[in-house]
C-alpha cells in the first residue's frame, strides 16, 4: 500500500504532516509505515508538536547552524547559483532525516504523545513537496 | 512481532540497548527490525561499543554544538520554561536518528563488528524512555 | 530478499551507490529497501546528484562543523589514538543517517528527479566499506 503527499509550503520552517498521514492509515491494522521526502533541499521531522515556539526555536538554531550562502563564514560554497538558500538548503537536508518508519498498530501510528510529523522545508520560496507513504500490514 | 522497551536513563549520555534487542530477535528468523523512540528529547544511535571513550566524546561534542539554553549563545530560545537543558534536547532530538532499520538474518541483527544500538538521553534528569520495536519476517 | 555490497572508498567523500542498488532491484516489484551500512565512520545519504559541486560543499561543510582532532578546538577528545580523522568520522557517523528507507514500485526506487544514494566515507585511508540491502516485496 503505497500513496503520495503534497505540502505546500510557504517559506523556511515546519509543517505538520501527522493528520494527513494517519487519516490514510486510519482501517489498516498492524504494520509498518515508512515516508520519504522526495527533495533533497527538505527533511522529515518527528518532534514535539505541543508548543509551536519549539518549532519556531528549532528553525532559529538551524539557521544559525546552517548559515545562508552568502554570509562571509560560507564563502567558501561553490553551488551558489540557485540562491544563498540553497546549499545551505542541501546541507540541511543532509544532516536531517529524509526517511521515517514508524511501527503501526490497529491503524494507529505509534508515537509518543508529543510527537508530531512534520516536514521541514528549508528553501526561502514556496514549493510543492512530494512525500511517499508506503504501509506493509504484518 | 511489536513490542516496546524501557529504558530508565541518569541524565545525558549513551544506553546501551544491543543486548535486549537482540534477545527479543533470537529465533526470529530472517526480517527486518525498526526502532522508533517515543520521545522528542532523545535520540537513537549505532555507534561504536568497543571504546567508551568514544561515547564520552560524542556526548561532549554535541553539549558544545548545542549549547544549554542558559548560555549568551543561546539566548535567542524562546521554549525555555522547562529548564535549560529542554530545548538543546529538542534540537538533538531533531538532528540525531529517532528510528532505526536493521534487517535481521536468522534472528541476529546486520551490524557490523564494532556498531551497537544506544539510546541517547538528551535530558539532565533521569527519565524512563520507551522505544517501540517491530520486526516483520521476511 | 538481502544483499551486501562492498563499496571502495579513497578518502573522505561522497560515493554513489545508486545504480547498484538499481540494479540489485531491477525486476524487484513493489515493496521496501532498507540499507544499512556496517560500520561507524561512514554514512548513507540520499542527497543531489545533479551538480558536483554540492558533493563538494557537503564534505566542506562537515568537515569544518566536526574538526580534526589535532586542532584546538577539538582538545577535548579522549578517543585519539586511531588519528586525527577518527573521532570526528565518528560523530558524522552520528550525525547523518546510517540507515535508509525507500520505497519501491515495479522494481524502480520512488527517489525525486536529483536524488541519488550515496555511501559518505569520514576517514582519510582507502576502506573497503559494507552495506547491507533487504527488499520486501509487497
Amino acid at each position: 500500500m503505497q500513496t503520495g503527499f503534497e505540502i505546500n509550503t510557504r517559506g523556511q520552517g515546519l509543517y505538520e504532516v501527522t493528520r494527513d498521514v494517519a487519516l490514510w492509515l486510519s482501517g489498516a491494522g498492524d504494520g509498518l509505515l515508512t515516508l520519504l521526502v522526495q527533495h533533497s533541499s527538505a527533511s522529515l521531522l518527528i518532534q514535539e508538536n505541543a508548543d509551536p515556539d519549539v518549532q519556531r526555536d528549532l528553525c532559529a538554531y538551524f539557521s544559525r547552524l546552517v548559515p545562508r550562502g552568502d554570509t562571509p563564514e560560507m564563502s567558501y560554497l561553490v553551488h551558489t547559483l540557485e540562491g544563498p538558500d540553497d546549499m545551505p538548503a542541501h546541507i540541511k537536508a543532509a544532516m536531517l532525516p529524509v526517511s521515517l518508519s514508524i511501527p503501526v498498530q490497529r491503524g494507529r501510528l505509534v508515537l509518543g504523545t508529543w510527537q508530531g510529523i512534520y516536514l521541514f522545508e528549508h528553501r526561502d520560496a514556496p514549493h510543492t513537496r512530494k512525500l511517499t507513504a508506503h504501509f506493509r500490514a504484518d
